[in-house]
């Protein structure tokens, strides 16, 4: 908790509330310098990745690591611990292994991945996705942040260090990242922590509605092609569908953008985001889809339909899995959030330790952990890392 | 025209499209330092009042002085003759005057009024208002750009000089705004000008809808408490109420904001800003309301409700469109676009021309009118100004 109370000023966001912490931003560059400073006064060696993660090493780099960690990065106007806790537990439970006297005979790695919630840029788990190679590299350097400007851009010089790093990938023997829990089961089992089970199928398409803009006061109805009444059709399609996919589909609309956006001016365009998770989250992009074309014709508008990021359903590593519920006596938990642990997971015996939500809120400033399931997350995470690494 | 030309270039939006020119930016600045240095060559002496108008004067200032001009500013990504016409053809209808060795008995003013369009601060015609004290420069003062900057933090110390300016005011013996034609009623007609009869009335409403931020995939649907769902709802509501209101009403949701505005976050905030227009605009806005507190109401979130401004229905004065009409032979047209010259009638004899749009489409970069329709509404307002200040 301490090293959380560290970084509680980093990236507060006065306007939004809570924090605001993204790639290439003053937050990111602290929080970095933080961790640098952090990993150094335990004696871990810091390295830097072309795709700006970064890795702390107890012990000489793989191959055969135990590597945990998550990230530092926020949602815009976040919680506190949806990142940075899997990377404060994971430098405390490398104290704890100390005070225990643990020498690891497999090399172990605290690591901070890049942009995991895709804030800025759009895409998430950004980091963990050109590392491994599922994301290209050139789609990266193209994407563009709500100011226009590109990854590359933003980089500069190291956006041609971006792409696929199988060297450092192979170096993982497995990975545990640590997690607040987003939702809230545990708080009703009276449990302080679960151990990952699935992660479900979740993605985000971007729906772009053109039109034309025009004079608010003085454009007739019939001469209208105002983007954002399909735009409105389409949030309250969203949650239609939500409601028609079954208990495990959700589908928000949480970022909508109006073109030229004046107050007394019929917009030009409207861009609205559809994050959509579930078992089958395509069916219920489609079936908003086919609401959003209805009502972009009916206003003589037309759609146009992205998918900015798409992931299948994970499920992480069973015999993983087994290891950390018995060696924690946690139950398991399925979650509906992202992680990067689920872009790892195609690679490497990847796991998860959720800890306790007593809100469940998250994204918010509102998330929180206590103290006491803090601790004994560290706790779990240490058992965790001095069984895998010896 | 070839006024028009000199400023083609300031406060370009590369962006949007077509111009951003708002009160406190670059492009103000420059477009004044321009109408500084237009009425310099034209031997008219400046003046910029407390509240940001720029005056230059033919002969010493007022009383009884005969006034035209319009506005430099526009909307997010408006069109170039919307203001920038009337403030270009005053400078070239004085030019006309001097060509006909015209020596006025009256003082003549050419007047840029400030933030006509209320672009950046959300109140229309804040100049003219402040001016004649038809908006409180305390009220004026606490306004906030889309950033949270007040009013009074982008003017400085100049903020403290905002206020009513009976002295100024008492100097204006008529006023006549030359001003592009909103909508397309004049190529049909076939008519190159129309004198101004009324403007309908309008206001902007601000719709602020309450909910509570989480994670877009982890939120059930009984916990989601989304305020962008009731402001999707206001947003057909609108749409609905100005079918429902008659021909002549208008209610249009151009600009909308979500807090914090994540992809993967459910919005704790969405603000929506109502444009209404008509005989009966309140009326309309009523309806409005009464189905956003309901859709609220079924989401578990609250709406609050707010007029920004307000402007009721104006006849310009009635002798000085006789005298237009005369003068220009040209047939009347009302207007559902605000003007500075609706806040000035309430105080001064005030007039209108309108230069045909054969798009029709204003405040959006196809905002347009000809050369030779330019060409007639300079020599009409030449002809309108030498038999006035006789």
């Amino acid at each position: 908790m301490r090293l959380l109370d560290d970084i509680a000023d980093v990236g507060r966001d006065a306007r939004r509330g809570g924090w605001s912490r993204h790639l290439g931003d003053e937050a990111e560059a602290t929080l970095r310098e933080w961790f640098t400073e952090q990993a150094a006064r335990r004696g871990l060696v810091v390295e830097i990745d072309g795709n700006r993660n970064v890795w702390a090493w107890w012990g000489p780099p793989g191959p055969d690591a135990v590597v945990t960690g998550s990230h530092l990065d926020s949602v815009p106007g976040g919680g506190a611990y949806d990142g940075p806790l899997g990377v404060a537990s994971a430098l405390a439970a490398v104290d704890e292994l100390r005070r225990r006297g643990v020498a690891p005979r497999r090399p172990v790695a605290v690591v901070v991945f890049a942009e995991e919630e895709g804030g800025r840029f759009g895409v998430p788990c950004l980091g963990s996705r050109l590392l491994t190679g599922s994301l290209d590299p050139d789609t990266a350097r193209g994407l563009r942040d709500p100011d226009g400007v590109t990854l590359a851009e933003a980089l500069g010089a190291d956006a041609a260090r971006l792409g696929p790093d199988p060297e450092r990938l192979a170096r993982i023997g497995c990975f545990v990242e640590l997690h607040v829990e987003q939702g809230r089961a545990l708080a009703p089992r009276g449990e302080a922590l679960a151990v990952g089970s699935t992660i479900v199928a979740h993605g985000r398409w971007r729906l772009s509605f053109l039109g034309r803009a025009d004079h608010a006061g003085t454009t007739r109805l019939d001469d209208r092609r105002d983007p954002m009444v399909p735009a409105a059709a389409t949030v309250l399609a969203a949650r239609a569908a939500m409601t028609h996919h079954g208990d495990e589909a959700r589908a928000t609309v949480g970022r909508l953008h109006a073109v030229p956006g004046g107050t007394n001016v019929v917009a030009s365009r409207v861009d609205l985001w559809l994050d959509a998770r579930g078992p089958l989250p395509q069916a219920l992009v489609d079936d908003v889809a086919a609401a959003a074309h209805a009502a972009a014709a009916d206003e003589g508008c037309t759609v146009e339909l992205r998918a900015e990021s798409v992931s299948g359903a994970v499920t992480l590593d069973a015999g993983l899995a087994d290891t950390l519920a018995t060696i924690t006596g946690a139950g398991r938990l399925p979650t509906a959030a992202g992680h990067d642990a689920g872009v790892l997971a195609a690679y490497v015996p990847t796991g998860m330790l959720h800890v306790r939500n007593p809100t469940g809120v998250s994204h918010a400033p509102d998330e929180h952990a206590e103290d006491a399931d803090v601790a004994a997350g560290v706790r779990a995470l240490a058992d965790v890392l001095e069984a895998l690494c010896r």
